[in-house]
This record gives C-alpha cells, structure tokens and sequence, in this order.
C-alpha cells in the first residue's frame, strides 16, 4: 500500500496545482482513509504542496502513530480551529473544502476562525472521482469481500428453516460474515419475506418465513475497508407462474445490464439496459430505483449507475447491477451482483448464482 | 407513541413562534425519527404551524405510508429542490434549519432554489436540546436495550477461552445481541486485548486473547431504536498489583461520577469528579476523553459529560459514565455504565458487576 499512499500524494499535488489551491481540508472519514490508511472516525488532513498535516484527537492519539505517517497535530479541542490556525501560520489564501461532506456549522467554524483574506472554496467530488477507478490492489480486496460476503450466504441459507423470523436470518448472515473475516456488514442486511420484499430498504422484523413467500436477502460486508454487495431471492415451496415471470423479467434485466458494461459506455446507458427491458415486461414503474452504484470504502461510490448519470465507465471501477420490482401487497423481487469494469468489457466478481433458490 | 408525537408536534410549534420562524426544515435521521417515527435512511420533514409535510425518495414510499402519518411527497430527484418549491407555495419567509447537519452543498442546493426574500436560518441543537430529557416510553426502550447489551456480554463471555482471537469475541458479542433482539450494535464493537487496550476506540484484530493480558470490552446495541452503552474490563489469569491498583482507581473514579448524577448539577462538575480521583492516583493525564455522553436515538447525544459543558443535568436524562486510562505500551481500563438521572439522583441501569472479571 505504501506506492499506492505515494500515488494518491502525487494526486493531491496534482489536483492543488490545477485548481489553483493552495491547501485542501480533507474531513470525510472515507477520504481521509484512503489518503492516510487512518481507520479511526475524526480525523482530517490538511494537504499542501509537498506536505500533508494530520488531525485527530486524543483518543486516537496511539493509534494514529500506528496507521498515519504524516506529521500529527491531536488536537484537545474541536479539530477545525486548528486546522484554521496552521492555514493562518501557512499564509494559505485559497483553502479547498469538501463541498458535500463539511456541514454548514464546521464551514461557519472555519470561515470564524481563518484570516479575511483566506478564501474557502467549495471542491466537489475531486477525490471520490478518483475513487471511482480502483487499484489492483483495492478490486484485490473488493473481490475478498465479496467472497466473504456470498460464503456467508451459503452458510446462512443452508439453515434455513420454516418459521425462522426474518430478523434471526439476517443475524446469521451477519455472524457468518464476521467470522470469514469481515469488520461489519457495509449496510443493515435486509431479510424481506412475503409482502414485505416490496419494501426495497426493510428492517428485518420477527416476521417468520412462511411456506409460499418470496424472501429478498440484500447483503454486503465490509473487510479491510472495503464494501460488497449482492441481493438474491428465495422461495419457500414451489413459485407459482406470477412469480416465475416477475423473476425471469428481472434476472434478463440484470443481464442485460451486466452485458452492456465496458469501458466507454456510460452509466446512463447501462442503466437503460435494464429499463427497456422491464419495459417490455410492462414492469418498468415497478422498478424505483436506479440500476446499481459504484461501491469501494464507502457502500455508496460514483459513479451512479441511473437514467441521468453520464460518466463514461472506465477499467477499474467496481459497481453494483441491481435491478428490482415492487408490487405493493404483492412483493418485490431484486438480483444483484458486484461487478468489475475491465479493458475489454466486465468481470462479475459475485461467484453465487442467480437461480430462484427454492428452499 | 401517538401522543408522544403530538406532544412533539406542539414542540415544534412552540419553537417555530419562539425563533420567529415560519418554517423548519429537519432533516438529520434521528430527528425525523424522533418527530415522524421514519426509520429509513432518507427522509425530511418541514414543519410549518399547524401543519408538517414529510419527504423521502420513491424506495421508502410503502413505508412511509406504514411509518408516518403526516402528509407526504415522494420525490424522484433529490429532496431538497421539493422542500424548496414547497417554501415558495408557501411564501415561508424565514426558514430554519439545522446547522450541525445540513451540508454546505445542502445549503446551497436549499438557497439556489428558494425565492431570494426567503432567508435561511441556521439553528443549532433545538431538538436535541428536547431530546436530552427522555419520556417515561424513551426510557423503557433504553432500559431494554441496555437488558439486551448486558445478557449480550454475560453469553459472549461465557464462551470465551483463551486464543480466542478479539475479532471473534466481537463476532460472538454482536451476534448475542442480535438473538436478544436487537437491530444491531449501536457502535463497532471494542474488544481490546493487551497493549492495545490503550487504544480508547481500537477495532478488534485477529491477535488471539493471552494469558495475563487485559481485554477491553466496549459494546452497545440499538434496539428499537434506541442505544445503550457500557464498557467492561476481563483479566486473562491472575492480575499483578499494577493492573489491580489501575483498575482500582478507574472503578473509584467511575463511583465517584455517578455518585454525582443528580438533577440541578452540572455535567462538568460530573466529570470533575471523575478526574478528582484520577488525580489523587497521579493517572488524570492518562484519561484522554471526557467522562461521558448522552444516549438515546444515537449514541452520542447531549449532553457531554466534560470539562466544558455547563448544562444543568435534569431527571430523564440517559448518559453514559466511562472514565478510562490509557497507558501506551501498557493497557487501558475503561469502565462504562448507562445511567438515567431521576428526581432525587440517579439510577445505573447496567446490571452487570462493575468486578474486574478473571477468566
């Protein structure tokens, strides 16, 4: 990881120079991983030409020895004053700022606390555009979260049984992930039977699982930092033909979707893909979302995989496909796989398969 | 819950006449839950006299309908630009929002869509204010919840043997939780072996639990929504005199705070005397964080148990009591309870014994 730190320095560097900065604060916890490998939840990065200064607080204070190797303020107080002060000592003019990340109070602490001559200036997206394109290194542990993340679902369906409540399931799955190694699930597993799969985000409830119900399992882990995600769908029993042809429609939208990933296209169109074929099911207004999202040290990355997202794919990044319907009263059905943009088109790094698994 | 709402409701009104607002945009999660009972991931309310509307996106349409009984929008398109149409129809003069949370991108997405006399108000902690003194149904839940956390830690610890490695100690903890009934841990889970034991906020690794070592257990679970927090310490073989005199001096300290916790003191004068005894122990620069912090919908919430916070504690209030050493190279002891402060002092609701426990 050590080249990679160095890659990302050159980066900031880089990105300084182009936009006429002469420093950039750094906050989100995500960013301020990937420029410093520092896991903790407060800390930030002041990044100057050829130099970059480190803050956090003292509850950090050991471990930020361990993981950063820039110079370390820890801070007793809140970090931003004193971020404040060494852009005043620098005599830094223009201050680059996370636009989506800084809220208005820490923006107002800042501007309260810099000279009247320093300028703040809201940058959007600079580092979570790079972030878009992994490293082999990164899709190295993408791929191994994902591997975690399917192996816990093989192991959770396996014990699987009627009356099972839904909440019990997806404690399973979360156990079995943690202990193949992952830090956490990269978002609440969602376990959604009967009506309820129609909810596309549901909380797992003590509903039992039910003869003759659909079960939407949504699941991702998060190890070494970095997210999976993937969603299949049970039965218990034997699916009518109603169900067979929700599933079939959107296991055609989600290979569509997949088959049309390669570099150059964009996202916009990957996502028609699953759409003209929805619409074809007349499914198209069951289907609420868009079709999948970029994923890496966050669960949500660019590029957006929606109708109004017009970044061209390139190798390297990692996305979801995920198509869904939701039939209120009825059910909802969603498929989705990780997915890797390469040279010369994609490579699914899900290795579970797609069919209806009846249990 | 119904009238907990209601009374929320006239909360709100209350506040909007008081700051002269004409409307209040909400938006951070806890307190849409707090006012609408929501509990997904993106939601807002604008609560105008009289009247709330409530916004979320087309993937939480169903359960809005289920979860929130005022009048709702779904929007396609991102949330704020709806808001911001909404305070155009309504001729809202002056609109408050809050200014810990929303983003500087908000903030301008909000401005750059409302009419130009429309002017924004920031307003800082008004409902987390409301939120520091728990109702008696608020208090039950965090009472559950903590019931939950502790029979989480006497499971787990039960199974602990010795080169069992921190990762799966955690694993095991959270996955007790979860059987008990909760939604999830309320933070990651700390399980802090050895040296690493100084680290305050440490993720669990794969090193394997030794004999003569000291494990930091910190955890907590978020059951209907509501968190709890408590931190225990367990000795590997026989402590020495040295672990015994530390861990004598934190339990002293830890009595001390909440032996204080009475309605009409301050939170600062809590934690003075915490670090009243750590001084008498020559250990006070070895606490690196304040004594403790508020709970209920987060983990953290008003008050702060610290140097610096003058808020008068009153009867409802559910805090946390947690002074901790940190010796690098050495360990750290931290002893954690949830608390609820009553008319005539306080009640701990941790059942757990506050022993250093030898495995």
């Amino acid at each position: 990881m050590n080249n990679e730190f160095a890659e990302r320095r050159r980066l900031i560097g880089a990105g300084l120079e182009n936009r006429e900065l002469d420093a950039m604060l750094v906050a989100s916890p995500a960013n301020v991983r990937y420029l410093t490998g520092f896991t903790g939840s407060n800390g930030a990065v002041l990044a100057l030409p050829g130099e970059r200064i480190f803050f956090t607080d003292p509850r950090y204070a050991i471990q930020s020895r361990r993981e950063v190797s820039c110079r370390t303020q820890v801070c007793k107080g809140p970090i931003l004053p004193a971020v404040a002060a060494v852009v005043a000592a620098r005599r830094v003019r223009r201050l680059g700022f996370e636009r989506a990340h800084l809220s208005y109070d820490g923006f107002d602490l800042l501007r309260a606390n810099m000279p009247v001559n320093t300028s703040l200036e809201p940058v959007s997206g600079w580092l979570e555009e790079h972030r878009m394109v992994k490293s082999e290194s990164e899709i190295e542990l993408i791929r191994r979260s994902v591997a975690t993340n399917s192996k816990a679902f093989e192991l959770a369906a396996r014990r699987i049984r009627p009356s099972m409540r839904e909440r019990d399931l997806a404690a399973e799955i979360d156990h079995q992930m943690r202990r193949l190694g992952a830090e956490k699930p990269s978002f609440e597993t969602i376990v959604a039977s009967g009506e309820r799969s129609a909810l596309p985000h549901a909380h797992p409830t003590g509903a039992a699982l039910k003869a003759g119900q659909l079960v939407l399992i949504d699941m991702g882990a998060f190890q070494d930092g970095y997210a999976s995600d993937m969603t299949r769908m049970l039965f218990l029993g034997a699916p009518g033909a109603r169900v067979k042809r929700l599933y079939r429609a959107v296991l055609e939208a989600q290979l569509a979707a997949v088959d049309a990933v390669r570099p150059g296209v964009t996202a916009a169109h990957v996502d028609r893909q699953a759409r003209k074929v929805l619409k074809a099911y007349k499914l198209d207004r069951a289907f609420v979302h868009s079709t999948g999202h970029g994923l890496g040290l966050e669960i949500h990355e660019l590029p957006r995989i929606g109708r109004k997202d017009k970044t061209p794919l390139a190798a390297g990044m990692a996305i979801t496909i995920e198509p869904g319907v939701y039939l209120e009263g009825v059910g909802g059905i969603r498929i989705e796989d990780t997915v890797v943009v390469t040279p010369t088109g994609c490579e699914v790094l899900t290795p579970t398969s797609k069919e209806l698994r009846v249990v």
